[in-house]
């Protein structure tokens, strides 16, 4: 059992995704930039119950990123737009009634809620007990399998900074974004313990994987 | 004639070098692992009048990193480990009497010193009367081929910062460093008007151009 973050997206300048993130632009202004990759492969098609899609090398990271896992943790801003208590329980998520976690999704947030169950697996508990804590109610939920960090920037991070992170993959587009969440700023990959371990481009994406 | 940096190479972190420049480490501690896609090239080793070498996809960007230059611009740390005034004459740069320039380069410093005119046509001026007059003497003396701002990450933060570069070449090399001169922190690409209109990756980096 591994934890996991794959499927990250950066562009060339760092960033995770773009500012001001908003209910019009969930991944922050050009953050969707990051993204053509994995939007374009099958995998990702598949993710939301459609065919077609492009196959290849990035689409083997694009299923790896979904592939294996039996928990997620996704920090509070994944999840959606609103800060502060909830007004009420009708936010569900950005992905609609059939999330693509189909496993058990613990959000990181400062403001209790009721569980949610939704169609396909995926169910939200809102959690507030540390990072460490989540990760040891994660790993009980995940069963054996891996649990992933899915983000978003600051939640990655502050995984990465407490050393509870095996494994990462980073997808870099070739785009430049100047502002927005900085991925990589301030952390010291090497001597967190994390090398290069796989390494593999395409015209969309260079794929980097580190490990320790 | 444009000006131009090219065949600038960073980590996937961001670092342009390693920390602790010195005698023993010129590109800093690691900085070396930022340059294999260059050295590797059929480009590289004639530089040092070497024969052997990949061709390519590197190899064609090597070439373009040191092809059409009238001129040059160094800063200080990338002709030498020498801080503060000159204590002779006697340091001439890393590349021994032959220097891979072949045309004349002005090295930014605030301690003035005679020109030093080495074998094979590059000249070193010295010179200390603010970034964008070396750059109109550069571009004078480039007779209307491009210049180059050849680094360090200080230097072409300057020039970038102050709006006086047309093209940029950044090969992103597959490490981390974890310190070292960052390249892009607080610098907002896009908001001074580059986006990425090249990239091509191959096995040992992922090749990115900037224009505006």
């Amino acid at each position: 059992m591994r934890v996991r973050v794959a499927g990250f997206s950066v562009s060339l300048d760092g960033f995770g995704a773009g500012p001001e993130q908003s209910l019009e632009n969930p991944l922050g202004k050009r953050g969707l930039e990051l993204h053509p990759w994995f939007i374009r492969t099958r995998s990702f098609q598949a993710m939301f119950g459609k065919s077609g899609g492009s196959g290849g090398v990035d689409d083997e990271y694009g299923h790896r990123s979904m592939d294996g896992f039996g928990a997620f943790i996704l920090g509070r801003n994944m999840f959606g737009p609103i800060r502060g208590p909830w007004p009420d329980e009708s936010w569900k998520g950005w992905w609609g009634n059939n999330p693509p976690y189909h496993a058990p999704t613990f959000v990181l947030t400062h403001y209790p809620r009721d569980p949610i169950e939704m169609e396909g697996g995926t169910t939200f508990f809102f959690v507030s007990n540390g990072i460490e804590a989540i990760l040891e109610q994660a790993k009980l939920a995940a069963n054996g399998r891996d649990v992933k960090i899915g983000g978003g920037v600051e939640t990655v991070r502050q995984y990465l900074r407490a050393g509870l992170i095996d494994e990462l993959h980073f997808a870099f587009s070739p785009v430049v974004l100047g502002q927005g969440e900085a991925m990589f700023a301030g952390i010291d990959l090497p001597a967190l313990g994390y090398r290069v371990t796989e390494h593999q481009a395409t015209e969309h994406a260079t794929h980097i994987v580190l490990s320790r």
